[in-house]
């Protein structure tokens, strides 16, 4: 067992310089903590709760922006992919695909993922039962792709709330994947805000200090150098940037409780 | 006020004959009853719990049958379409295209079932307020597309269960959109076989009693005229066809009063 | 199987000419539409949200009174009691005995109600499932003391909201107990307005409508002549008593349907 | 901020001799770990899944019982009464007196405890949200006794299933309370067994690993040294006594990084 990994950055790509800019500041933290960092973008949001939502710039210009932050920072990157076109169109561009939790349980979309070859991590949809994940799961594996991770990111409890519930980790952790922790999702708050999801910053560290006390291969944290200010989404959740050294540093510390580190 | 319409049929497309004998037995059963009929079936079942699990017939073919069906008995069909590409695509052989629940906050999706001109039928997602829902509903109509149905099939309420919450029907129908229930989905325990989707058939007239005294303007109910044995999906929550007439007959009385026809 | 009965009355017992006047207008209420009828009335409200709520008249008083009502009005009447000692001093004067939905597990009193001899009114908890009322009824049962009822009055969904389930009406009609909704209880919102319980009046008739349709041997409705006004309990969810008439005779069209009489 | 408490003991007093060997061993286990213990036993259990399961040995012998353990190990010591009379009764006889959370809302039996004088632990009902706790929290103080505990032992999940919402923790801190985390109950599966309560004993280390880490005043954990063949309750979610030292230790450290300690 080894420390955490982070996965970490800003929910939407907003612009080549922020994300350079991101990138970048997200290597140094990590690298002064001598943690991993895989670098997260959104290039599309395609679920806003409403029309007008901001979006994102585009598939072609975002792909490349991923092979430069690559090839600029030597750094993993992880984005998420939304219909079975996508899958080899983004693969190459990025060192992981992730599958959004609405469509953790669209076939065509699993299979075309692990067809890529790319690694994999499956959201686990805020509708399913942490012990159906290994459906998911065998539906990825069964299509020769072993390299899947599984992210907790909440649980649908009662209306515009979710819930983590943490005996889903050494639940998931069962089917021998790697277990990733999405604390600022896991505080959103679905619709709350009436056109827009709100959520609950305030409680991002809390979620996840359970979480490695509990035990996680990764932890997911998107952050941003001003997020109260910012168009994209999941404002109201993701952590300032400059936060995340102490908080990260403060979960380290968890981590190596937990693992005997 | 009318009375409720009825949405019925196999969940999956089993084959031309399957489809023709139960458009036809559908069809008697609703012109004796006097009462509306749209035919629904799946060309794919693009989520189930299994990779192994049987899908479908393709798309080719089963296009072809849903123009046979509506030529040959006049019948309006709906089915529900699962990517982008399938709106155009299967748009000019129904009358009616289905957001499936899991993908109701799919704003592509949305955008481009709206643009085919279709009635669209939303199922409300099991991870969604009732109030949510006209945020769904709006990224339809901005695109062009007015005509539009909302359709309750349960919530997500702890693991492997869902429930109704009643009170969702009449705050769907203040969008002013027809609110139908969908019966047989509403049963369903997800994940609740393990590989696959348990139901519990046995409720099916429980809660469309419940829904059309609250007060619909329609009702989903899958039928089959062999459930238990059929390889096709929802196969422990569909309901005999030969039990079909007396339910859609005591319905119809609730139903009267409700309207007050 | 008969007509559902009516279980009415104000939440609390306010005066002795207020459940004068109340019961007079629901015996005048309910001999017009030929339905029995059962008056409530709580002499003490022992679990207010605040201590500062107003309880109630005392139980000397109280009692009092419901004998008065009953010999005046020839009425059925019930009333909720909250530890042993209540159960032997109350039951003379009642002819049902309630056991508030918190307290359904609470042996001591299950046993000390049971053993009065009286008929048994037992709310399932909020955090019971319907087919664990089994176990509270045979607490009941074992005792000695065969006469009891089972009310569905919400179960807990996410915070400071309750939703009903109606598959369990018929789950616990299974027991051989007569099962009844409580409509006004259902659409609290438990702890919504900070320091009382709020409610949600306008869904008391969707969520009756449902429960009818299902099929119960009795409605349970709060009502007061000035819901918006009292300072007892549950005014933001009785019904106006004015509002009465038309909605009993409209659930008695449901009823009449649901049990082909 | 100091280390955690521990609040453990047997769920029942079974027997004196029982009784002084597990408290003789959690003090020792807790003198050599360096951390503070209040025992913790329940003379009743009057909320039992059943008529027929094991209650006690009654109240008399059982508070003699509680202060000779007093006596004896210098221990302070909790236990759970269940109506306004048992609070004056048991006072004399331990240092603290705990609210079951079925009845957190019973403003009779807060107000009888509080004006023992006693220190009062809180469990947070099942149906409350954790927020509605200041509520509760107010009519003990307000009754002059400034001495409270507010515990989380998790909430209502759909059916027979609990969860905790680790959210709760701070939120319920905002009180100035000490919060303590209920480990033992928290995984029990509410009528789970049919004729009794469940529990996952599996997860107890992994809630109680997220709660301290969150941050905790108390732990409460039920132990025994037999738990498998006990006939009290709550067999199936008790940590076996041989278990506890390691699991202490390694919570203890969580503590130490939680509180900077």
């Amino acid at each position: 067992t080894a420390p955490f990994t982070l996965i970490a950055g800003p929910c939407q790509l907003e612009s080549r310089n922020h994300a350079f800019q991101m990138a970048g500041a997200l290597k140094e933290i990590c690298g002064k903590l001598g943690i991993g960092l895989v670098y997260k973008s959104s290039f599309d949001k395609a679920n806003r709760t409403s029309l007008t939502a901001t979006r994102g710039l585009g598939l072609e210009k975002s792909l490349e922006i991923f092979s430069d932050l690559r090839l600029e920072f030597g750094l993993p990157t992880v984005t998420d992919i939304h219909n079975e076109e996508q899958c080899a169109l983004v693969a190459p561009h990025v060192d992981m695909l992730q599958i959004p939790a609405f469509l953790c349980r669209q076939t065509d979309l699993l299979v075309a993922a692990a067809k890529t070859g790319s690694v994999i991590n499956v959201k686990k949809g805020q509708f399913l039962a942490p012990w159906d994940m290994q459906n998911v799961l065998k539906k990825i594996t069964d299509s020769g792709n072993p390299n899947v991770l599984l992210t907790e990111r909440g649980t649908s409890f009662g209306y515009n709330t979710l819930v983590n519930d943490f005996r889903g980790l050494p639940t998931m952790a069962q089917t021998g994947a790697p277990v990733i922790f999405d604390a600022t999702h896991s505080v959103q708050q679905p619709g709350g805000l009436g056109g827009s999801t709100g959520g609950q910053r305030e409680f991002v560290e809390t979620l996840a200090r359970a979480a490695v006390a509990v035990g996680v291969g990764g932890l997911f944290i998107e952050t941003h150098d001003d997020p109260d200010n910012t168009k994209s989404s999941d404002g109201p959740n993701m952590v300032p940037l400059k936060d995340m050294p102490a908080l990260i540093e403060k979960l380290m510390a968890f981590d190596r409780i937990a693992k005997g580190l």
